[in-house]
């Protein structure tokens, strides 16, 4: 079964209203093009900044949340809101990613696991753990597509969880991330080549665009991968989206003709 | 402490003696440029083929690890020497990759522990289980530089194994694999640079060159990535080899950096 699956690379600025409005018009857009689901950036509601995460932070029932459960249910569309802080009732606050089915229902949630904690010498400094709790689960939800497998950037790098989620059925795996102008160049399009090749599922990357009066500087080039790790979109930095048509009956195939999955060997690792 | 490391990609015939010709010839003129420790490809003895195998297995301490065994003394110079088909007691037969220490003595063996099954439509078929035993190890091997991961090929295709090796100490992961001509131009060099990328690690990989001659033809492209996922140093198709000097200190220089080995939470794969 055919999914028509988009990204939305949009700006990011520090007005909340402002970065909700600019969502909206494009999950209209794309959902008007036919999108089934629609993927936003991680942090896409406010700056990438860790002192202003409690300031935005919101319950998973609060405005931000409702609203998007508005829009998949007005437009019929999966929407996977690439992240938001979110505050639990004890007031710690994560990086989560909330997931909207098409009548608007929240089916799942992943919280960013691994928190980003870097200090790369002449490059990015950046600590999460500052002010965030980390998750403490993988997640995969179903669909009428199949499993699919939702992490928030810092946790693709680990390829334990990108496993995991293979393991646990995940044919496509969806990334809200902002790799940085260090990182990105470096690392970005090869690790979602590489979890693609390693684990034959489709790869999406989701992140802002590069927002030059920020101090956190996104990479964008927000990406789609095939499982045989041929890269199928990419953006560059500047605000965009594309909408792609995959069929996940390819992962079955890819992994007939090369059964890597069934070759592991747990006992020796 | 700087290891300077050379990979050899020989030309490899249906005529094992010649071959190890090839490779004396080559191991004498690294030597000599001041090389610690060289490379040879995955079954540098013998053409890569199945049914072939068996015809040119050698024990443990037969001729061809014989000889290896006095070139790494004479030339003072750690070898890894690639791989050949190995027949144990029983009859068995392993595509083992033996190491020798600058004394010339057999101080570690990988044999593959994943066996090379695929069938691609429109592209290659190859079954190494027809003639195959697999390995039950992984191999890390201590020197002065520190320790010294090793797995062939196929191996390195599962993220599991080389996590498994930099657990176990490696800073640098080698690789004599040959990719072919479908799954070299699609996999080869992103695997290397992401299995560094991920693990923090230097990886080399050393193939054969490409012979027109044979069934399957090897993808060649040798290659060597630094801990940051940088191609160092990447050969063509063509026989050839290269010579270059890295610090292992590097290695810990990054993670540092970037602690992803330390941010790893095992609870939740």
């Amino acid at each position: 079964m055919d999914l028509r699956i988009a990204a939305v690379q949009m700006m990011v600025t520090d007005d909340k209203n402002k970065n909700l409005k600019t969502a909206a018009r494009a999950i209209a857009r794309l959902a008007g093009q036919g999108a089934d689901l629609i993927v936003l950036p991680e942090m896409f509601l406010c700056p990438y900044q860790t002192d202003l995460f409690h300031t935005y932070a919101e319950s998973a029932d609060g405005q931000a949340v409702q609203l998007l459960s508005s829009l998949a249910a007005r437009h019929q569309v999966w929407l996977v809101a690439g992240s938001i802080p979110e505050r639990d009732t004890a007031g710690l606050v994560y990086n989560t990613s909330f997931v909207l089915d098409r009548s608007g229902h929240p089916v799942a949630h992943h919280r960013k696991a691994h928190l980003f904690d870097v200090d790369i010498k002449g490059g990015q400094y950046f600590k999460e753990s500052d002010t965030l709790a980390p998750g403490q689960t993988a997640t995969v939800f179903a669909t009428e597509f199949g499993p699919i497998g939702l992490c928030i950037c810092y946790d693709f790098r680990f390829p334990e969880l990108a496993r995991r989620m293979v393991l646990d059925g995940a044919k496509l795996i969806l990334v809200p991330g902002a790799f940085n102008q260090t990182t990105g160049p470096a690392h970005w399009e090869v690790l979602f080549r590489s979890r693609a090749i390693d684990n034959q599922v489709f790869t999406l990357g989701c992140a802002p665009a590069r927002n030059p009066d920020t101090t956190y500087q996104s990479w964008g080039h927000s990406i789609l991968a095939g499982p045989w790790g041929n890269v199928i979109r990419q953006l560059s930095q500047s605000p965009g989206s594309f909408l792609e048509t995959i069929d996940l009956g390819l992962v079955d195939k890819v992994r007939r003709e090369l059964p890597l999955l069934l070759h592991r060997r747990p006992e020796i690792y």
